[in-house]
């Protein structure tokens, strides 16, 4: 008799915390497939959960299995369930689309108008099994491996940030090194950007962002950003700013030492007023802002995928703790100190 | 022997006002042109001159000849001007570039680092004649009347603005129905704009933008824009906003009311802080802020010759008042009144 | 109890000529949706079908009920199907991508590598009802009039070719006046092509291309094409070239009149080799060529919707004969003599 | 007294060969600089008017200076040259364009309708001196070293073919393995291209290929190249031609090896008619074909000077023999042998 309970890591209570508990296992419709989570990787969006932020208490309702970046094997399939199959290595795309609003027409899927979020608006991958439209199943290259596979979802965030514009030839600054700042040096200098420049007031951080590929790295204490990247540009600018941080203050800096004619990408999410100078930093200077959310379905997957598989993206500086689900209070507080890179759990052991 | 003098309105002293003087004809450089002036149009500039803002207190050296929007006959030529010849009937480009520094370099020149403009840096066409860099001139075709010759560059920023993305097929909401806005909305809809909606608080523009061909023209005095524009497009909100007004109320209704994925091209100047809610507006919602200055030199100008040439555009609800330069006064008064559309003046006397 | 039966229009051997018969109603899977036909028009494709081809030997395995142009109203929905209710008024997509391959999952499923078509590859349109894909339906805005809705599919061709580029303030050539042709001119001017050009052979079409809205239509048997088109844009040739009509000698001129740096869009399929001018027509020339196929899913469906709901197409001299399925064998007559614009079959009766 | 005389190569007569002989400096206009030449370096071209084909009989008018790739220092402005200074370490952009004709206006100066190209139509740059337009000169960083100077204007080609479409994470096919299909392997490598396939019959160059960084370098004479290709992408076939050889057997493989809505940059020049499969290979394939002719002014030229400044591209492989210009017969044989990779000549003196 197959089993029918598995693990899963569940928010229960509107509070600070988790539990580890016995669930059934998800049973599927005919178009979703259910996949045995091999690894699964720990984001900021699941440490704000864990502690219960304003957000959090506005937008989940316990009880939740968390958790949203992940890697595994399809287990079984829905009867109209196509392009998967049983044993296909895997990760998913956990933005579920509604198909039919105006955006999912334009094939701008990633920002429909009824997105609903796996792991925060219904059970996630923090568990031995999760379940999964079998239209957001994107299939990994064997070649790509297990590690990289549980952090697709960040790493997507990165790509189609870097890539939301011309980036070849283009010198860049990557205000904040997180995890997806990170990964946005190594994807920009992959894909050919000339001068990488990086901001981080984190020490730990800028040393990584050195590792990832940076050309300068600049701590905003040392004071005037803008104006030594100007220096180090010819007085110009860089041509474009990948905004990781949501920090207003490292907004405010990215965009004054942003070229007239640049790009700006917009993926950290302020988590206050961050005031535009919209007529000396927008508009006299004719740039061009953009917000980026999610990743492109599934181009950003395409995209990733190559660079990937080329071996394009050296990305080991980035992997942190490598754990348990029943490991899960030390891997959030680890996190929570700052101090680690990805965290990873093995809901179905470790790999030996 | 040819006349040495010639007639000018000026600004002799750092104060409102103008005087018409007499002042010599400009001798011009080996790449520069002399061009006789048949009809100017007064722009917001202008105004703003004549009046003596703390914009104008801090840019203008006085004297100077104001005026940036003209056409008229080439009447001179240097000695290595290539590409012109006297009896042209010309415009001009009064952005003047510097040709050397990287964004003239990448085909930028609109957003030249070394911009100075004519009019407002150096003597302008409020005058006989006016000098211009012969690369700077554009010539007219004969089958574009002469009053619209005189609004090229206004109109090349509606131009400028609307095309800075796609338009065909595309809702577009027009906020603020000053010229270059009304000149927007026609502009929209000669490419293809399907529904185009107007908001504007002054109930004489609000008439003039109907003429124009706005589908829908709102008066913010009657509340919930975003709402109304919501209803009006299914719920989805409009794919294109251009913003005219530079108003921050404006601004943020029209980023309300744009769709997720979609554009706003910003050509108004906020006259103070228009805070935008980076989180809600752009960035989740994936849209796109574009920075518009000037003309592209000189795509906006083939665009816009193109169009005016195949007759795609009626601009005759725009033209108010037609004049001669010693009547300044009362055409500056006429227009602070906010009462009249373009006001033309001839400097060489009115066509009969 | 309900009706099983209906009548279709099918071939029925690989031979000249099709057959009205009496067959079953098709039965739906979960995402499918059951359609009945109100309108169905005549592609060229069909008449190639009719006739029994080289390329219908070759591709069409009878039995088949052919037909891939529609509109109709929703019967029944499969248990999986979402976004669609019996009664709501749609058309479809008659291309059914796989969703898997890598132009599907890049956003280019018009080029899936999987592509099967209705009304070829498996039963289509000229019947009472049609078995679509839930996926593939397109819900028609009311104000849309069913014989438009009728042609969306050949409109859906043009409007993807015209806007595969920018098009507002360019001059176009349209080489073949046949009805995507023909819509063509239509789309390219309401989307700002400022002079359209058209070079057709049949003498009642070049009247067409007048009325649907071409500057300049003309007849290459007087000669020099190129030549003239040149003349008439002072020296520099067309901005666009819409090739339309697959006739070697057509493409050859309009490469030919093409400016460098144009864009080239073909749609028309040649029948025989046509060579290019690789060297002077292309890579000397800077062009751009556009391979054209099907229709964007869904984009082209929103820009078209959008363009006909705000009535910026006038597509009334494009429709001919109006009739039912019955008089079969007197439409596709009609069509062969070339005499008749878009032939509509009313399969469940004319409207009244 | 200064020097007023100078050693140049030139093409005295309609045949075979070049002499050395002694001719006046140039002397130079307002708008004009001299350059003291460097290095400069030996383009196909001109092994072609060394050996005096068809194409240079009917285009070159003997007596003539060749030569069009090189750098140097600059020796004396005109009088209005601006933005240039004696001592500036310069290339130049050989190409000169009429900025007036319709591509010069909008932004498309490298297909210009007047171009006149220094070294072809004009006295180039096998010489001491050269006189160049201050608007062509494109000062070196000093951070590129000299002899990646005189070969910047064959990278610019390489790089303008490259980044003609998007590149970073797609599949690449170089077909021909030259000086600039081998330059173009490590630009769209440095870009972010993830699996580089070349072609080349030449075994030397096939070596030079995987030196340059190609991933996998086929030999055409081993057969089937379209179906190795399709096999080693899972079937879909490359994202990117890169069309480097002018070949119709290879410009044929290459279109048959394109997945369906790839990009086909095509830069070599076919010698003889090379048909295109017009209905498999572009249209029902929805492929995109770009003609490519010279480098963008001078977009392409701040895209190479920030890769090669911040050390992305390393050319060293392609650099073959460095000489002086009395050695011109035996660096013409060498290259005739196709043994050589770019060859060098230095007027002024070999750098110690």
């Amino acid at each position: 008799m197959p089993a029918t309970m598995m693990k899963a890591l569940r928010k229960l209570r509107p509070e600070r915390g988790a539990n580890l508990e016995s669930v059934a296992i998800p049973s599927i419709g005919p178009n979703e497939v259910l996949v045995r989570v091999s690894a699964t990787s720990i984001c900021g969006t699941d440490l704000h959960i864990y502690g219960w932020d304003r957000w959090s208490a506005s937008r989940i309702k316990p009880p939740l299995t968390f958790g949203h970046e992940f890697c595994g094997i399809i287990e079984r399939i829905g009867e109209e369930a196509a392009g998967v199959a049983p044993g296909d290595f895997v990760s998913a795309e956990m933005h579920v689309n509604c198909a039919h609003c105006h955006q999912c027409r334009i094939g701008e899927a990633h920002i429909c108008q009824n997105l609903r979020i796996i792991g925060i608006d219904q059970d996630g991958c923090f568990a031995e099994f999760v379940r999964i439209p079998a239209a957001n199943i994107w299939k990994i290259d064997p070649a790509i491996p297990q590690h990289y596979g549980a952090i697709l979802d960040p790493l997507g965030n990165a790509v189609h940030t870097v890539l939301a514009g011309p980036i070849a030839g283009r010198t860049v600054l990557v205000t904040g090194c997180g995890p997806i700042g990170l990964m946005s040096i190594a994807v920009a200098k992959a894909c050919g950007g000339s001068v990488i420049f990086a901001t981080e007031i984190n020490a730990f951080r800028r040393e990584m962002a050195k590792k990832m590929g940076a050309d300068e790295v600049l701590d905003p204490a040392d004071g005037d950003i803008p104006g030594k990247i100007r220096d180090a540009t010819g007085g110009t600018g860089v041509d474009v700013l990948l905004e990781m941080s949501g920090n207003p203050a490292a907004i405010r800096q990215g965009f004054q030492a942003l070229r007239a004619g640049g790009r700006a990408s917009l993926l950290g999410i302020p988590t206050s007023d961050a005031a535009l100078d919209l007529v000396n930093d927008v508009i006299f200077k004719g740039a061009t802002v953009q917000g980026i959310y999610g990743r492109r379905m599934f181009e950003t997957w395409v995209q990733m995928s190559a660079l990937l598989k080329a071996g394009r993206l050296n990305l080991e500086p980035l992997f942190g703790e490598r754990t348990t689900l029943d490991k899960f209070a030390d891997a959030f507080e680890l996190l929570q100190e700052g101090h680690a890179g990805k965290v990873l759990f093995y809901p179905n052991g470790k790999p030996h």
